[in-house]
Formats: structure tokens, C-alpha cells, sequence
């Protein structure tokens, strides 16, 4: 793709429209916003906006569309795919600026909130009323929730409590054509045409720039209890997963957690965690209601589900401090794991029964090709992060072979009736593995939907497709 | 829209390719596929076919989109907004020999159904199976499954276990022009690129023809109670319908009904009810799970929140029997008003603390204009079905002046943040009426998508914008 290189002239008419005090050129802001949390790759904007309101993006996006100069917008940066990353330089739009939670409205269990507020902060101030917005991928404590709707975004509690989709009613939006939108009405049921809303989500800011956000709430449950439950082997705790919900319980989270992870994360955290000899897998499920007698008769039922696929021990976690330790261990992992090897992560999602074939794959794959992997994720859901270790894999093999490894683990994902990524998105570093999937027909649809939101191409080129 | 007249050849051309048993001219044919659910409406197609396999779907319509011939899918034919209505002429497709279920997977809680089995059946199969299917429209004895993904259909039990939405995972899908694609994965969580699952729900096959569809099951509760509470006034059930969700309990149904509904409904159907002087309005409450004592718990406080609003009595049915009958009175409600009089069936949906400002501004609305107005529907969704009654209305008002009634309640609907309709539908009837609330670049964005799919313009031609 070809775009206009950012002149003088063209800071100036940005400046001009959105204020010189929000635009930056200086060397420290281009190195910052070059890179997520996506392996190490770096890619320098020649300018960084920080705009803070719908109508200076459409400003802006008027400009660069004018001129043929990308935009890539970015949220809290924590992006696993490289979305946010601005591959063709032009314009780094951080939305770090819209920071308000404009109004949680306890009448209709609803809010709405402006893309750069970090989902945690959001969390917390529903759950000050009572309300739970239970959307908490690992990142909650950095990610926005805008970069949330962007890549789809799940985190434990979407097995109870559904995806994202179900939470997000309807979006503000500016087109790349500079245009502003909403994209469907604050209902919990649309059914008046095509759902631009759902196009949004999981569009990984390539169609539109989210401004504004209205989210569905739901009461949040008084109690929960958090078993942790350890197994001699990865295929066991996989296959307990799909044996746990056809038992007729729903756990309001359900992880899985391999034991080099539960060692990384002991190494690279303060967590003290008494790690027995025979145990290499995990699962931490969790209970929540408003009833502990409720709760306690689910984990019974989950109890004797665990017998059956060989379970060494379950500990129960009730205390609030028992509890945040072990969710400390578990969303801290990707970190642990990045601070002891250079690595690479694959977000596979399969339906969930197929967990145990997909896990020893990804293990014989592993042993052919040389590297060693640590999976942990959201079982419950089929989604397993495969974090792929150097290890004693040679510089050569991991840059021009670890691709074919790759592939067959998507090749593997795929005959499940899988697909390539469940929560992280597709971004940069996972485009090329999209045909594994997905027909040319497809990704023919996606462009064709591209161009009629982007006609000139400008919003976060090369990403996806 | 121009588009080919069929002729003999083409008929040949389309036995050839999908054989003769399966295509269909005559009068008796043409006739019952001419009309729906939807009024008086009647549209004759030129010929209907009844393929019975994606690959004949595919033949069909790439003969048609060579020829420029229209295609209008058809599912049940229970349809409320004419979205199946062949307007154009050409070929009626109707799906209703895709009948097979093709596998309940009660390892990951999926299933592989055909679009044109009924409703019912599937979730009567799944049942079998201790599962739950619970999309369950109120013509869900005769309505088809792919006709509810098209139509992003509901019923009483999205309060509690979310939209249909959340239950299509992936669909085989003929593309206007031909070629077959599956849209997704068969996973719970998706995050690969633009989200082509969720842009062919809700469509109204105008994206494509559905010809097989993935769906999530989830674990069936073994009871339920279903309360029956009776006020004087609308506008306090009305009331206290967002008042029972904020006091932190989710009920699996909660439906408003209007007193001359359920007076229609005496006359229409055999059921016993005794229907007091100083009730105007109703809600039926459903609380289900597992556990017996927890449901009466909820009951419980469900009835604290309903004396707040001069609520006179509470029914509780717990035995099948009264169950059922109950759920008749609500079901066959719209089948009553219209046997009772020339209606017009309208599917608003507003946040559901607006539902009282919503009601009391459609009656407003209804006596400027004459006309009367029997409301019910899924009201803890916020969705109010809106039955316009002809009633003293003369035939010239009925026919010049209600449009602008019409225009008035969507009006109304819209700066209550809601939309024009919750689960029936645009299609052909209400499509004058999205300008009120989307924008012509909202428009134009479905149009480009449209395009997209269908660039001839052949599939279900004139429906939605």
C-alpha cells in the first residue's frame, strides 16, 4: 500500500483542527507508541495525536483522509496481535484521553463510557453500585475498553456470562471518512437491519473509531468460591473441562493452567505456591452466586466430576486474599512467561471437547519441530493460549521454521473446528495464517466490507486481511 | 429495480440444474407462497422451488444471478414484517426441505441443524437430551430456525439466556452470486477478522441463503415457577418490571400483557381465566434452575418488588397444566387480535426503564389519532409488541392518517434510545420507517454491504433500506 509520507504543511492542518497541545512529534512519543505487547516488534508513527472528543477525530480523520496519510488508533497498548501497531507510519491515534465513564444508569443496567477508560476502573465503579460488567480480560488493570470491543476481548468470566457481544449495545463511531455514527440503539434487542454494532466489535479498529460506548450491566453475585484442582496430566484436566458443564454446572470461570506456567509464574512473582512433584496440570474453576449453600453444591457436583479424570487434590480458595493469589498467579503467566524466554503466542479456541486432542497436538507438533510451549486459558470457553518457548530451538529455526510449527498447530485448531484466534485478534502477526481458516471468499467479504467503511484505505492498514 | 421477467427457458434451466420435481408454477403454489404472517399482504412469485441441498442452492442461484432473476428465501412463512413477501416476482426459495437434524453434540453442548426445521422440534430434540435450545419465539410450533437467524428472532427467554446471538455459532451459507462459505467457527469465542456469523443474523436473507447452521446448547433446568401478577394500571407493571432486575434477581421470562389482550384471548381460545374488573395489566414472571427452594426464593423477591407497585394478586403456577395454559394465553395473543380485528403489528424496543413512558406515549399517541392499541410482549427485554387496532378508525384514516401515527410511536421509541424493532424484523413493512432512527449514513453503510454480498442485487430485492 502506498500513502502520503506527513509533511510540515500537514502538521500544521492537524494542529490547526485539533489543537497543538494534542499533537507530538517528539522522539520520546514516536519510540513510546511503536510498540504493544506483541512480541518485539517496532514500527514508529511519524506523529502521535491524543485527541479527546468525537468531533477532533473527525477532524483528523478528515485530514488524513484527504491527504492519504494511515491512521492507526490505539488503545492501552497491551494488544497481543500487533493491531496497534502503525506499520506504515503516518498517524498513532491514542484515545488515552477519553477517560470518562459518562453515566452508569442502575435504572436500565446500562452505562456508557468513553473508549480509554481502563476496564478495571470501569469494573469498579459498576461495581460500586452493585453491578457487574463481567468483560475482564488479564489486561483489565491497563487495557482500555475500547481496544476491549476492538479485538473482541474475552477474559475468564465469558463462560457464564457470554462474550463481549452481549455486552456492548451500541457504539459511537467515527468513519475514516470523518463522519460520525451510531451504530444501533442502547436495546437489548436489535432486529432493524444489518447490526453495525457486532461489525465493530472484533474489527480491530479498521473500519471506524469507537468514541463512545454504551454497555448492558447485570447484578453482580455476593459470593464466590474458587476451587483449584490439580491433575497428573494435561489430557486429564482438559478432558474434565467438557465433563463439568455436561454435568449441568456453569462455572463462573473455568482455567486451565500447565505446571512449567504455575513454575514461571512462583520464579517471576512473590506468589508462594507449594508445587507438588506429581501434579502437571491445573484447573481453577470457579463458583458465584448469591447463595453460598448454591455454591457449595456446585462445587460437590464439580467434585465428583473431578474424580473421574484422576484429580490429585482440589483446595478450596474462599477468603477474598486465597482468592486473589491464585488470580494473580493465573493473569500474570503471559508475563512470567515473556520475562523467562523469548516467545511467541498463539490464541487457539476450539470447541470445547476437543481441548485434550488439541493440547497433545500442540505438544507432538512441539516435539518435532523443537520448541517447547506452555498452555493456559479460558477451557471453559476451548480457548487455549499456547505460549511456543525457544528454548534450545537455534536462532535459524525459530525465524524459518517455527512458522511451519505454527501452521500446523492452526492446521490442527482448524480440523477441531477451531479457529485461529478466540480473544487476541488477528492483527499484524497472524494475518499470514488466516487462509489456513478462512477461504479466499471470506477474506474477500471482509475486504469488500473494508472499502465500503474506508473507501481510501487510510484506518489501520494491513491489518487482518 | 429492473429485473429479468422468467421465462420458459429459464425454468428448463433451473429443472436441469436442481431437478423438476423441485421447482414449482403452479397456481395453487404461487398462491401459498405469495403472503406471510405479516397483514393482508400478498405478492406472487413466478416460481418456487424447494431445493432441498446447498449444492442445488448454489445452481439456482448462480442461474439467477446470471439472468438477473430475483431470489426471495423463505422459511416458515410466519414472518410479521413481509421480509419473505416475493415483490419483486421471480423465485420464491423455499427452505423447507432442509428438515434434518444433523447432530446433537452433547460432548460440547453444539449442535448441526438444517434452517428449515421448526423451531420446536429442534429444541424438543435437544431436550431429549437434558439440553436447552431456548430461542423460542412465540411461533415456535411452525416458525423455522433459519427464519430466527435471519430475522434475529427471540422470545421470552432472551431476558435470562441472551439473544439468538449468542447461540449461532457458524453457518453454512450460499452466497447471492453462488459460492458456498461457512462464516466463523464452530467456538464460542471468535475474534478472526470481520465477525461474518454475526452480519447474517438479523440480514433477512438478503446477504445470503442459510443452509446449515452450528448452535450452542446449553444444560436444561429441571424447574420452574411461573408467578402471574395483576395491577390496575400499565404504567405501574410497566414499572416494575426494571424495578425486579435492579433488585439483583433474573427472571427466564418476563412478559407484560395488556387486559384487553388477554380479554381477545378468552373469546379466541377455550382457556379458563377469570379476569377481575380492577385488573388492567399483567406480568408473567418465570423464575427457572434447579433447585426448587432457590427459585421460591426469587419468587419471593420478586413479590417484595411488585407490592411497591400496587400490584393486587399473585398467581403462582407450578403444575405443567397451568404452566401451559398460561403460556397459551401469551402465545396466542397476536393470533387473537388479529382474528379480532384489522390490526397492524408494530415491535418496539426501549430501554426497559423507558417501557412506562413508552406505553403511556403510544395511548397518548393512539387517542389523538383514533385509533386503539393492545400492547404485550417481552417487556423485560424492554420490548413491546404494539397491536394498532383498527377499531372506530374510518377506512381513509386507517389508510392516509395512521402512517403518521406510526411515525409518531417510532419517534417516541427512538428518543427513549430504542429502536423500531426488537426481533420481527424491517423486511418490507417497516422499512419507510428507519430514516426516523438511523441516519442515511447508516443506510448507506448497509447498502455498501449489500453490495458486497449481493452485487447484482438479486437476493430478497427491496427489503430493509
Amino acid at each position: 500500500m502506498q500513502f502520503t509520507k506527513i509533511i510540515t504543511a500537514h502538521i500544521d492542518e492537524i494542529k490547526t483542527a485539533i489543537g497543538a497541545e494534542n499533537v507530538f512529534i517528539d522522539e520520546e512519543s514516536l519510540n513510546s507508541y511503536s510498540h504493544d505487547e506483541t512480541e518485539d516488534l517496532k514500527y514508529y508513527p511519524e506523529i502521535v495525536v491524543k485527541p479527546a472528543d468525537a468531533a477532533s477525530v473527525s477532524a483528523l480523520l478528515k485530514i488524513c483522509n484527504t491527504h492519504h496519510i494511515p491512521v492507526t488508533p490505539r488503545g492501552g497498548g497491551t494488544g497481543l496481535s500487533g493491531a496497534a501497531l502503525p506499520i506504515y507510519g503516518g498517524v498513532l491515534l491514542s484515545m488515552e484521553r477519553f477517560k470518562a465513564i459518562l453515566d452508569i444508569d442502575v435504572e436500565n443496567l446500562q452505562a456508557t463510557v468513553e473508549p480509554g477508560v481502563i476496564t478495571e476502573e470501569f469494573m469498579n465503579a459498576v461495581a460500586e453500585k452493585g453491578l457487574l460488567y463481567p468483560v475482564d480480560p488479564s489486561s483489565k488493570g491497563s487495557c482500555f475498553i475500547g481496544g476491549n470491543v476492538a479485538h473482541c476481548s474475552g477474559g475468564p468470566r465469558v463462560v457464564k456470562y457470554g462474550t463481549i457481544r452481549e455486552y456492548i449495545l451500541n457504539l459511537e463511531v467515527v468513519l475514516p471518512t470523518g463522519e460520525i455514527i451510531w451504530t444501533g440503539a442502547n436495546t437489548l434487542k436489535y432486529a432493524s437491519g444489518y447490526n453495525l454494532t457486532q461489525l465493530m466489535i472484533g474489527s480491530e479498529g479498521t473500519l471506524g473509531v469507537v468514541t463512545k460506548i454504551v454497555t448492558k450491566l447485570i447484578p453482580k453475585s455476593s459470593h464466590s468460591v474458587l476451587m483449584l484442582a490439580s491433575f497428573k496430566e494435561n489430557e486429564q484436566a482438559c478432558a474434565a473441562v467438557s465433563a463439568i458443564f455436561r454435568a449441568g454446572i456453569t462455572p463462573s470461570a473455568l482455567e486451565f493452567m500447565e505446571r512449567k506456567g504455575v513454575e514461571w509464574v512462583i520464579q517471576f512473582d512473590d506468589i508462594k505456591f507449594d508445587l507438588k512433584d506429581d501434579v502437571n496440570a491445573f484447573l481453577m474453576i470457579e463458583f458465584d452466586g448469591d447463595d453460598l449453600d448454591d455454591i457449595f453444591k456446585n462445587c460437590e457436583k464439580a467434585n465428583i466430576v473431578l474424580e473421574q479424570f484422576e484429580c490429585t487434590e482440589v483446595l478450596f480458595a474462599d477468603s477474598a486474599q486465597q482468592k486473589e493469589d491464585l488470580w494473580r498467579m493465573r493473569r500474570t503467566m503471559a508475563e512470567s512467561v515473556k520475562s523467562n524466554s523469548v516467545y511467541k503466542e498463539e490464541d487457539t479456541v476450539v470447541p470445547r471437547a476437543a481441548l485434550p486432542q488439541l493440547i497433545n497436538g500442540i505438544k507432538e507438533i512441539g516435539s518435532r519441530y523443537g520448541f517447547e510451549s506452555v498452555c493456559y486459558g479460558h477451557a471453559g470457553d476451548g480457548n487455549l493460549h499456547v505460549n511456543i518457548i525457544k528454548a534450545g530451538m537455534s536462532d535459524e529455526d525459530w525465524k524459518n521454521k517455527l512458522k511451519d510449527g505454527i501452521v500446523e498447530i492452526f492446521t490442527l485448531t482448524a480440523a477441531l473446528g477451531g479457529t485461529i484466534s478466540g480473544e487476541h485478534g488477528i492483527g499484524l502477526v497472524q494475518k499470514e495464517f488466516m487462509p489456513i481458516k478462512y477461504s479466499e471468499l471470506n477474506l474477500n467479504l471482509m475486504r469488500g466490507i473494508k472499502s465500503v467503511f474506508d473507501p481510501s484505505g487510510i484506518l489501520n492498514p494491513g491489518k487482518i486481511f
